[in-house]
């Protein structure tokens, strides 16, 4: 068999799709009898075209040069951005091709109505490179899942955030050396704030909420959290009562209700998805009746991207990818209504009757403490003290952190951290 | 969309799957849009008969009822054993039905016909359950990896032996105790000698090879090394040295030659499949462009198990599985022809001299020692004396050990265990 695609933008991952490819259709075709055969490549950026005759393919800046093109089954969306990468993958749908995507923040955002318009026209959308790089996450989920219920996950989703957080870890700096570390090194992309902030793990866990609970989550409506207010004090804190702090995404599903979030999250420190190091993504999953899965994985980068675009021009090509059908009996919960266990660091000073009167908002908020450090003594400065909480109202925990900040023995804001005890 | 499905062998499998498909057969409809019916069930044991009746599935003793069945779609073999499995998978494809199996041994001692057989009839056969239990390996790699060279893997994918080597570990117990442990536990099953002895990973690593390599190998060819000899001595000096003792399926390919071994192995303790605890099972990929990937999970127990049972189900009723063709150009190596590093343990008499001779032979032999460890002092008496070597041949190791072992101060046998630096 013979499918000839079309690839559209030629960044990081479409370069690598191009390279791999040229590398491997052979052995995809000693495998599968498909031949894979790149019939245009369009970029919008003319000096790309060099790049491109070493493979002997015909170049375009014009995308409509390969939407149009009836020669053409696949087309490849690699341009990321959310505008002008909608208006072609929908043309693309709509001239009856197939499409396959990395793009997770067009899916994030317009997902149920592009799987919607792909299902009405019978064309099939492949997008196991938006979530995780090169894990082949979303055929182990949709099909290897199949007959599961997903009670809950916990994904590390985004390679840049944890790599900062794992060097702040390791060499005891601040969040922002390792952000520059991480930018030196090439790791963070132009548009570093939807990593570091939680927006591009939020797309992806859109995604997974999709593949797991039939669910296109309204993106405004899940909380949110970066990690540009960890310290290195609740880095070494949690450290020291066995912890890890990690960017998670997490779901949970309790009968017809929905807890989605994403936030720097304290997890047990001989947990597996607490040994995710620098740039690796993982996704704990724990499914009935198949148990607890952990899925690891490069969740970036050109070459092992490549490997998943592939394997869904593959896929497409000999069947049309099934998905999850909607399912609409599911609420949102919203933040405030978490209960959850705290880590809690107030900054107070070292005077006596100080943590009588931390107690006592905590008390009368019916939050109950778990465990109480403070281990610096500077009479009369302010020094850190860290409590873990028994579970607790997220809302109560909001409320109490406020009254506490008005004291004048803190100095607030006082920071607090959900903890998850996987 | 409507299947038939006939289950032959209600163990602990086949009653899960049984449950499995009661339980979420309507979840599995609304995603997909088909029904899976149970058209009948089989079990050589009649006092079966009152399980299944509690499902309202008619109930036989006899196979063949459901293999002649002209409305059954699939065959579900899950009896295990390879004799009397083989004949009723040959006779279901025969019969133009399609097979989904859970069997192991079946598979790595007759997989190359039973596959051939079934192209020649174009019928599928679904394995996902034979190799690590829920994990969606078999998809991940021959779909999700489709385009991708497999460098190496490293596989820990019997969980018996891998909860008697965390015993082993965390409480300083013998191989008899920790495997006492496990028999009271539920966790050894009958024929246990398959899982302590390393033949049920042997099993499993065929069936990898196929996968990855398209090469099913030649049982007799891979070197198998079980768990039994592996002392609490070993493990507390692996643990000192930052190692940990796991039982291995390793596969590397270099060129044409492809190197399969089954053994314990010191791992170092801080890569991710030194952290598989208990009857967990992992699988750790090297592929390229992937790179590096971990598959963790349940690798046995009925309700894991079914869960990929079901996902075989799904995907054969939509499209036929797509498999590896054979690689024919790829040679085994022999264990004598491995480089490796090792760990080597002697009794020796603790008196002036002993290591001075120790060193002369593994000198002889081109042997050369990275580390050495003695701790214990008991004059004149057995004392250990732990090495860690460089890269050496194993064959020189043999012949090393073979000659110290003769010295009058060593007590033979002396133990060696290869080293993976992962």
């Amino acid at each position: 068999m013979n499918k000839k695609i079309g690839i559209i933008g030629l960044g990081t991952v479409g370069e690598a799709t191009l390279r791999s490819l040229y590398k491997y259709s052979s052995l995809i075709e000693k495998r599968t009898s498909l031949k894979v055969e790149v019939a245009k490549v369009c970029d919008a950026r003319i000096q790309k075209r060099k790049f491109v005759s070493q493979f002997s393919i015909p170049f375009t800046t014009n995308p409509y040069d390969l939407i149009n093109d009836p020669h053409i089954d696949i087309i490849v969306e690699l341009i990321g951005g959310i505008k002008l990468a909608k208006n072609y993958v929908i043309s693309a749908l709509k001239k009856g091709k197939d499409v396959v995507t990395a793009n997770k923040a067009l899916l994030a955002e317009s997902g149920k109505n592009i799987f919607s318009l792909a299902k009405k026209l019978k064309r099939s959308i492949g997008f196991e490179a938006s979530v995780c790089g090169a894990i082949p996450l979303i055929r182990s989920i949709s099909e290897g899942l199949v007959g599961c219920e997903v009670k809950k996950f916990y994904g590390i989703l985004n390679g840049t955030a944890n790599y900062i957080l794992c060097k702040m870890h390791k060499e005891r700096i601040s969040f922002s050396s390792a952000l520059r570390e991480a930018q030196m090194k090439g790791f963070v992309e132009k548009r570093s704030q939807l990593d570091i902030e939680g927006i591009d793990t939020l797309h992806k866990l859109a995604i997974l909420s999709y593949l797991c609970f039939g669910v296109w989550p309204s993106l405004s409506k899940v909380y949110v959290e970066g990690i540009s207010k960890v310290s290195p004090l609740d880095v070494m804190y949690a450290e020291e009562l066995s912890y890890r702090i990690k960017l998670l995404a997490i779901a949970k599903r309790r009968k017809s209700k929905l807890d989605l979030r994403v936030h720097p999250t304290l997890i047990p420190q001989d947990h597996p998805i607490s040994q995710v190091s620098l740039a690796f993504n993982a996704l704990w999953v724990e499914a009935s009746p198949a148990g607890e899965l952990l899925f690891y994985g490069e969740g970036a980068g050109g070459a092992p991207t490549s490997s998943s675009v592939i394997s869904d021009i593959v896929s497409i090509s000999f069947a049309k990818p099934r998905f999850v059908k909607e399912v609409l009996n599911i609420y949102l919960e919203s933040i405030n209504s978490l209960q959850s266990r705290y880590y809690i660091r107030f900054m107070a000073l070292d005077k006596p009757g100080v943590l009588a009167k931390i107690s006592k908002i905590l008390a009368s908020l019916n939050i109950s403490i778990a465990s109480v450090t403070q281990k610096e003594r500077r009479k009369l400065r302010y020094v850190p003290i860290v409590m873990l909480t028994h579970e607790a109202k997220e809302s109560s925990i909001r409320k109490a952190l406020s009254k506490i900040d008005e004291l004048s023995v803190i100095k607030g804001p006082s920071q607090f951290i959900r903890i998850e005890d996987l």
